[in-house]
């Protein structure tokens, strides 16, 4: 029998796809930078069941990638966060991110534009502003809607 | 109807993912980094079906990302290799196996480091070299056994 997962391999990038590799984990975690917390905001960006949306979720939370905080008694609502573990993985939205934004953006240009929040220098390929020069962490960093931004995401984009 | 890919996506990331977010394909790319060439030797290392190997190698060259070339003619034999397009991937590969070594990494330590070529200084999480400072491309960098390294990867990556 071949293996369908990545048991097989003693390697770092493997075990990352193991936790992050489903179809939608990384879109959910891209969210949760942006700003998304709640079920049913990410349900609607992302467009996709809301089975699969809870299992994905479910997942991070297990993994302690993300966690789940109670912000409503009555009924129960519930907010999803990046833990610390889950901000680690801001390198690898990045560098996913700007491969596209070379390689797959549309016409127009890229859709996001990664900014130095307060400096206003875009992040470049080693995560420094290209401004400034400062060495940036996810919190310093802010997402604007770029050349390629369709009317909605300028909208919620801008009002992130 | 909800979409199963991620088409509704205006995004950079999900174009990256919609390329290369295939199971395996990251793996894939990985080994190509590591110097392996030939079908063969695909198939030995990821330990995959040959009709899954097969196709995810095709879609990888109709997307640019490898190329493939003829090194034996009868009979024709093919070596698969990164384009600039595939290079590029590099800060992404480096992202997911910097978060893997921090957060799931084998309790002996990460299977692999990954060295400046000639230098031996460790790469950092802005692909610098740790010693000398360096700004490391793909090309600059060895994967060496780490400490967490099984007994074939010892030998198969000392000699690489």
């Amino acid at each position: 029998m071949l293996p369908s997962d990545y048991s097989g391999q003693n390697c770092s990038i493997a075990r990352t796809l193991e936790l992050v590799g489903e179809r939608w984990t990384i879109l959910i975690v891209r969210d949760a930078f942006l700003g998304v917390r709640r079920f049913d905001d990410f349900q609607r960006d992302l467009g996709i069941a809301r089975n699969v949306l809870q299992a994905r979720l479910e997942r991070l939370v297990e993994e302690g990638i993300m966690r789940r905080e109670l912000y409503q008694e009555r009924p129960p609502r519930y907010e999803y966060k990046l833990t610390r573990k889950g901000v680690d993985l801001w390198p690898t939205i990045v560098a996913l991110l700007q491969w596209g934004d070379r390689h797959a953006a549309p016409e127009a240009g890229p859709p996001v534009e990664l900014l130095h929040k307060g400096c206003g220098g875009a992040v470049d390929s080693r995560r420094r502003c290209e401004r400034c020069g400062a060495e940036l962490e996810a919190w310093d960093a802010e997402a604007r809607p770029g050349p390629g931004a369709l009317p909605a995401q300028v909208a919620s984009l801008a009002g992130a």
